[in-house]
């Protein structure tokens, strides 16, 4: 190959490979999969009374977004947050993604939780038996594990009507 | 350059820019100043009457998850949201967006709303004259155009200790 042919062929492996022109990774199944295998451990750590581990799935300097209360800034305070439902043994909660839209190091999930409180659970008064509701969580990689940096959610039950 | 160098010198170039070596491009200036462009119409489009526009600033698909109602799907159930606002022309809903991460034609906000009744405001009963709390919202890029995909938010204050 001459010189000049070289150069060309070169070039135009530069041009066809241009970050501008490379998409993000698409990273969608890994997240999926890590997401899906996270949440997975809500429903046993609830149920059994560890619920405060659920902090082991949030970034150190994570924010927890939870409704009708200030944000919750950082692990430490996440796993305080979570640990006051481990007296609730037996209350359930359950999350199902819907959807996981991912980008490199970074995916956004939609999903839906479900709280239950079965008979034998001590359920306080003025708390529903079931209730459910919608969340939106930005996840980050770190070092091969995905975990939660953003985390908000809020329920699909009406607020009783009730002045407040 | 012979032949084998010429090889050498294109593999190199190839194996330097994989994709998986390439970050998503950081668009978030770009982000933040279209997301930052489309809030700033909020206060202005409450106040007077026209919350049914903010309809616009959502994707044809987008899905709205208010606190304490269902998910709302689309953008003309989004506008008929909206519409109930018209009515409480002189409440203003306020944004501002703490933070936004994006890569490529995706990224995430987290911000914080404020809903304010001036006086002259006609409040239904049981309303707070101040509401505030956060949100999370997915945008996307469409032709040039930052869309809201997925909007999700709750507010700061506490419920009422009345049971439901």
């Amino acid at each position: 190959m001459r010189p000049s042919a070289c150069f060309a062929a070169t070039a135009a492996v530069v041009l066809a490979c241009r970050p501008a022109a490379t998409p993000p990774p698409d990273t969608s199944t890994a997240a999926r999969a890590a997401i899906d295998a996270a949440n997975a451990n809500w429903p046993r750590l609830t149920a059994t009374g560890h619920a405060d581990s659920i902090a082991d799935f949030y970034r150190a300097d994570a924010v927890l977004l939870p409704p009708n209360m200030s944000p919750v800034h950082g692990r430490d305070s996440i796993r305080a947050f979570f640990a006051v439902m481990n007296a609730m043994a037996g209350a359930t909660l359950t999350l199902r993604g819907e959807s996981v839209w991912a980008s490199g190091p970074s995916a956004v999930e939609l999903g839906r939780w479900t709280f239950t409180w079965p008979d034998s659970a001590r359920r306080p008064p003025g708390v529903p038996p079931v209730d459910s509701g919608k969340y939106l969580v930005r996840w980050v990689e770190e070092n091969g594990q995905w975990l939660m940096a953003q985390d908000i959610w809020n329920s699909d039950l009406a607020l009783p009507t009730t002045p407040r």
